[in-house]
């Protein structure tokens, strides 16, 4: 197979990491003879830096004319505490996915179950526990229209929804649910928004297409608080941009770790591959980051956008095989973990390749 | 002293758990030879169904001269999967906290000992936890312009804030930041929304006030997360309504279950104490529900509205004798819980009194 993948690290330990997801590509390229060749290009705090853009078109086009994209992490502490900076990294990221056209970010909560103590919740909770995230990404109050005084006494932002927007990613979820245990949950917060309202007419009416797919409607705040409680209820989750924000991160907990969660953003175009972690500024450039969000975000690359099952397979059973041996960074360690397997961003890497 | 309390039990468990919030309010009466006079009034769902409006002129001026308010929960399944309804419980709720002018809803996440083994999250992560939070709530999306195409093709709401709605939350929060332990982490979304960072100007600028108060700015995907993986980093949480709302029914894992936790709602007037639970129907009626997130309300009241400190401690001190004792109602019982232990509502109400 030949394909050509565009490679952008990004901000802050992006540029450690995704050198590894990369990594992964090659070494499958190497052992199945495809032919991925790669090219590279900049987007967020780094662009700002470089170009006064933190999304320059050269990157843009360059990302269009690709089959898939890897993407690091985007965002520097320097914008996040001044509240007036007008261009920042984020506007990269979003504008990109408008672009792109990328409204399904698919996140999925893999448990390794090497890693059932490494969380905070108990063992028992997790066991078993295999989410799969289909948050919407380029609609609701990310994209609606912002306003703010001159004199900074006031300030908006527009949360909305088109009917299509919904049910786009809405079927996208119950054919995932189809293929998995046909259950899924759909959370929004109907008793209170009217573009929850909508979501869940929208949703209702999908749902009739697909009878054999159990589904559940929960508001968000529940939610939230049954994924700490009960994670196992989950199976697909179906959920409005914000909303999907704020439960995958939480329920990367459940996977041990930010640094285990990979993800793949596709819609009508390129799909985009990222881990969930951010730039993490405060340990860039130790070599302690975690890698294998990126390398596992190369295999949902390789599974998405090429429908290579088996590559994809032999990426996330190599980082299964190397978690099992013992090896682990220290996001993941816990009390018990041995100190010499405790490995830096390259070592880890290295293992798994 | 002399005080007038308006009870509204509200729908669902509400009507069960609120007897005992009001019983304790009058055991207290007794002790200390306090006149506590008592009205009811009807709101939500049950106020639909007897007057077509989720809140009657008639309980919304018996609570405006009332000195308190002791509520229940509000919601009914009916509507929640009917997104045309109109008329809607929580709009009586959303009211009446506009009417009030109810814009700090403040909600300590207490966590007994007794409890730490009733959470999913492990016992040596949760020790020493105690965060208290303070949720703005009459602003920000739930309150901002909806709107909804007739063909049903869109839908909107507004989220909005105006300076003076995030200043007088944020002084309360540092306000009481300053009484506890000097840390305060105020929770925002600013790398997208100017809501944000509006919300994260006025914080920065408020906090000048407060030299002595370390504080931290998280996003709320962040935020989401750490509560998960590490809720002793929390102390004082300050943030928005609608992340508010998701940050502490998540924090209610903290506390062993939703059925602990209790919240004053404050502002310009009147006083509105109520758990954070809601009415959920599907156990209401089985003499099954936690009564102590009520009882935990009543000595809220007592504490914040009337300045009955001693009083206040009185009641939660029972609360956690009764919880000493081994007795529990079946959403805080584990493994290893005595069969004899698991009370009913009303047992459980009587054991505290
Ligand atoms: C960096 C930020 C704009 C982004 C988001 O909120 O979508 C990130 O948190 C994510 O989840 O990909
Ligand atoms: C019932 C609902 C409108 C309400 C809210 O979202 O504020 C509830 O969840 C709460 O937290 O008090």
């Amino acid at each position: 197979m030949k394909k050509n993948i565009l490679v952008i690290p990004g901000d802050g330990i992006g540029q450690e990491v995704t050198k590894w997801g990369k990594a992964a590509l090659e070494k499958i390229a190497e052992l199945y003879s495809h032919q991925f060749s790669f090219d590279e290009a900049i987007m967020g705090h780094v662009a700002i830096e470089a170009t006064g853009d933190p999304l320059p078109d050269e990157t843009l086009n360059k990302a269009k004319n690709s089959d898939a994209i890897l993407f690091g992490a985007i965002g520097h502490a320097k914008y996040d505490n001044d509240p007036s900076a007008k261009v920042r990294p984020e506007q990269g990221l979003l504008k990109i996915r408008k672009e792109l056209g990328l409204y399904a970010n698919i996140r999925p909560i893999l448990l390794f179950d090497e890693l059932l103590e490494a969380s905070s919740l108990k063992p028992a909770i997790l066991k078993g526990t295999d989410i799969l995230f289909f948050r919407e990404l380029t609609g609701d109050v990310y994209f609606g229209e912002k306003t703010k005084a001159d004199d900074g006494s006031y300030a908006s932002d527009l949360m909305n929804y088109h009917r299509y927007e919904v049910e786009r990613i809405a079927v996208k979820a119950f054919e995932a649910a189809r293929m998995r245990s046909k259950r899924l949950c759909s959370v929004d917060k109907a008793n209170v928004l009217e573009t929850s309202r909508l979501w869940r007419d929208v949703v209702q009416e999908v749902s009739k297409r697909y009878p054999d797919v159990e589904t559940e409607h929960m508001f968000i705040d529940n939610a939230a608080m049954q994924l700490v409680k009960n994670p196992r209820k989950f199976d697909v989750v179906l959920t409005a941009n914000l909303f999907g924000d704020i439960l995958t991160d939480e329920a990367s907990q459940i996977a041990g770790s930010m640094g285990m969660l990979a993800s793949a953003s596709i819609g009508d175009g390129t799909g985009f591959f990222e881990p969930i972690h951010g730039s993490a500024h405060d340990i860039a450039g130790k070599n302690i980051a975690n890698p294998l969000a990126s390398i596992l975000s190369a295999a949902l690359m390789l599974e998405i956008s090429f429908g290579l099952k088996e590559e994809a397979k032999v990426i996330t059973n190599a980082v299964a095989d190397t978690l099992k041996t013992g090896y682990r960074t220290t996001d993941i360690t816990n009390t018990s973990t041995a100190q010499d397997y405790i490995l830096g961003t390259a070592d880890m890497g290295a293992k798994v390749l």
